[in-house]
C-alpha cells in the first residue's frame, strides 16, 4: 500500500440505452469524484459501448493495459443482453462459468427455490476474479485482473463502491480549487494563460463559463497534487482579478 | 442524400471537467437522441477524454476513420485549455489559422473595439473547415472532414445542432419500443433470449431493471430499423406476459 504515486483509471460504460440518449449517465461523475476523493485515483478516459461482444473484448484488451485500473458498469443482470462477465473472461482468455463463492451468496440470498436460471447466471464470471460485494441486492461485482465489474443501476453501484477500495492502491489526490467570477471568459484568457504557463506540470488551469441569474460567469478551476502550487496559482488569479476590477463570489 | 443506408457516428468529449466528475454531462444524450430521430444516425460509441493535445489528435484520427461522423464537444472557446480546433487541424494534418467567414461573424458580433485576443481566438481553426451557426453566442462551430465540433456548454450546443443537419447524410432511423412491467428480470429473462434468438439480426432487445414506488420493476426496450418486426416483437413479449400474468403499465 504505497502512497505518492500518480494512479490512473479508466471507465468503460457497456450499454445500448446510454449510447441511444435513452438513459442518462449518472456513475462516470459518481465514481471519477469518488476514486479520486477517497482513493487518489484520477480517471484518464471514458469509453460508452453497446453490448456488443467483439467490442467488449476489443476495449478490455486495451484499456486493461493502457490504465492502472479499469471500471466497467452495466451488463452484469440476469438476461440475455448481460454480456460483460463472459466478454471479459474472453479478453483476458481465462475459464468463464459459476462461482462458487458468487453462487453461495446468491443462493442464499433467493433461497433454493427461488434461484432460477436468471438469477443464476448473475453467479457465472471469470472464475479467476474475486468479488465486490452488493449490500443492495445481492449479485456481486467482480475484479478480474485490474478490470472492476459493476451494475449498471447507479442506487446499486453507489452502495457497492466502498467495498472496491481493498482492491486499488492509493495514488496522489488530486486537489482543486474552483474560483467563481462573473465575466466572460475573453476578458481574463490572455492573463490566466500567463499563469497557466508559470505553473505548467504541477497545476491544470480550466475555464468553465455558466449563466447564473442571466448573467454570464466563468469558474476558473485549478487542479493539483499540490496543495502549496494551488496557493500560490490563486494568489496569482487574485492579483490578476483586482487588476481588472472583477470580485470572487460563492456559488 | 440517399436513404436507406445504416449511418453512424461517435462522439469526442473533450473536457478535464467532465473526466473529473465535477460537471455531469448531458451532451451525449442530447445528441444521441437528436441524431437517430432528426437524421436516422446511430451513435455507436462515445469517448471522454481530457484537454491534453496528443490525446486529442489520436482519439480524432482513429474516430474519423471508424465512423461516419464524429462529434466533438468542447474546447471551442477562448482560454488556453480550449485545444480543439488546433488539435484537430494537427490530426488532419491541414493548416490553422483565422478562418475569414468565422472572423467577419465575430469581428460583427462583438464589435471592432471589443474584439479582443480571446475573441479572436475563436475564429482560430482549421481554414478548410466549414462553419456551424451558432444563433446563442455568435462563436462558430465547424465541420472538418467527418469532424462536427460543438461548444461544450450544453444550451449552446442545443442551439446548433440544427445547423449540423445539412452536412449530414441521412440513414436508417431506429424506432424503439418500450414495455415497462413490476417484476424482477430474472422472472422473464429466459423466456425473453428465446424472442431475441428468433429476431436476431433484426431487433435489439434491452433489458433495464429500475425502482419506482418502492417496487422493482423492468423497461424492456426493443430497438429496429424496421417498425414491423418491432410489433412482432411486441406481440411475442405480450404472449410472454399474458402466460407470467404480468401486466403492461405506461409510466
Amino acid at each position: 500500500m504505497k502512497k505518492k504515486k500518480k494512479v490512473n483509471a479508466a471507465i468503460l460504460i457497456i450499454g445500448n440505452e446510454i449510447l441511444s440518449g435513452r438513459t442518462q449517465d449518472k456513475n462516470v461523475a459518481f465514481i471519477s469524484f469518488w476514486l479520486n476523493k477517497n482513493c487518489g485515483i484520477s480517471v484518464s478516459e471514458v469509453r460508452i459501448i453497446p453490448d456488443v461482444e467483439k467490442t467488449i473484448i476489443d476495449n478490455i484488451k486495451i484499456m486493461s493495459k493502457k490504465f492502472n485500473y479499469v471500471f466497467t458498469t452495466g451488463g452484469i443482470g440476469p438476461t440475455h443482453d448481460d454480456i460483460t462477465a463472459e466478454s471479459i473472461a474472453k479478453a483476458f482468455k481465462v475459464k468463464y462459468g459459476y462461482h462458487k463463492e458468487a453462487y453461495k451468496i446468491l443462493e442464499n440470498y433467493y433461497g433454493k427455490k427461488k434461484f432460477n436460471d436468471g438469477r443464476k447466471k448473475m453467479a457465472k464470471m471469470p472464475l479467476v476474479a474475486k468479488l465486490i460485494y452488493n449490500p443492495s441486492s445481492a449479485a456481486p461485482g467482480f475484479i478480474t485482473k485490474n478490470v472492476l465489474s459493476l451494475p449498471g443501476v447507479p442506487s446499486i453501484l453507489n452502495s457497492m463502491i466502498e467495498n472496491c477500495k481493498k482492491y486499488l492502491i492509493r495514488g496522489l489526490k488530486i486537489h482543486s480549487e474552483t474560483i467563481n467570477i462573473f465575466t466572460v471568459e475573453s476578458n481574463i484568457s490572455k492573463e490566466l494563460s500567463y499563469i497557466q504557463k508559470r505553473f505548467k506540470n504541477f497545476v491544470d488551469i480550466g475555464s468553465y463559463p455558466f449563466f447564473r441569474l442571466g448573467k454570464i460567469g466563468v469558474s476558473v478551476v485549478s487542479r493539483s497534487t499540490s496543495k502549496k502550487k494551488l496557493v500560490s496559482v490563486r494568489k496569482d488569479i487574485k492579483k490578476l482579478l483586482k487588476k481588472k476590477k472583477i470580485k470572487i463570489f460563492n456559488i
